[in-house]
């Protein structure tokens, strides 16, 4: 069933959808809140079932990710020709992954981090929300 | 002059590039503090000298946007294939445009967005920094 937002006209997609996207995606943009302000980058993640994870190194960007941990986390795939494209959004919480255990297990999904440098750092986003959007032309 | 992070081993573009990329452009991620939390949406947008415009309901996001106007606003084109791409980041404070012979100097920017609806308010970010990085493989 497609569901369509009344006030936007856009249809909104299911979690199960975003979860599909999410995993078919591997770029994402992180959002969080850094000596009070907003700050956005672009990380390269993974989806692990229903979570995030991606690689970082240590310092003042680590910090403000693992600060409270509020995050936001956006993947879309939007055309500006055409205006058409979709748009998944996430809202939860990250926190570095210490136990060496799921390390392992994280390491194992081969997270290639843009930049050069180690990334030693794993952070897993447990989501709070999931939700999705798609432009119906 | 090729600027390199020593830290990042990323290519800094300079504002000059930023604003160039900034111009070609016409889609952007906004992330803004929403209820003390970090929130991140797509956006379309216009360069208009050296600030970004773009449109939005009024609304919750209309409200976080412009509360205390501080917001990050982000571009990018990056290729997970190839793993090469540059991203540009901004921040600046907000502001919802109000001004008669302004705001129809905006609608000649002919800013379409993506979702329907109205999105009668135009909302400028008149950027504090600028950086962008390039990754070089």
């Amino acid at each position: 069933m497609v569901q369509i937002d009344e006030r936007t006209g856009l249809e909104q997609l299911e979690e199960t959808k975003c979860l599909l996207l999410l995993g078919r995606h591997t770029v994402g943009r992180l959002a969080v809140v850094q000596d009070g302000r907003p700050a956005v980058f672009p990380v390269s993640y993974r989806r692990d079932g229903g979570t995030i994870v991606f690689r970082s190194d240590e310092g003042a960007k680590l910090d403000a990710i693992t600060g409270n941990g509020d995050v936001a986390f956006e993947i879309d795939d939007l055309d500006p020709r055409s205006r058409s494209g979709w748009s998944v959004a996430v809202t939860g919480r990250a926190a570095e992954i210490t136990d060496p255990l799921e390390l392992a297990a994280v390491e194992r999904l081969h997270i290639e981090p843009w930049a050069p440098g180690a990334k030693a750092r794993y952070i897993r986003i447990v989501p709070e929300s999931i939700g999705g959007r798609r432009i119906l032309r």
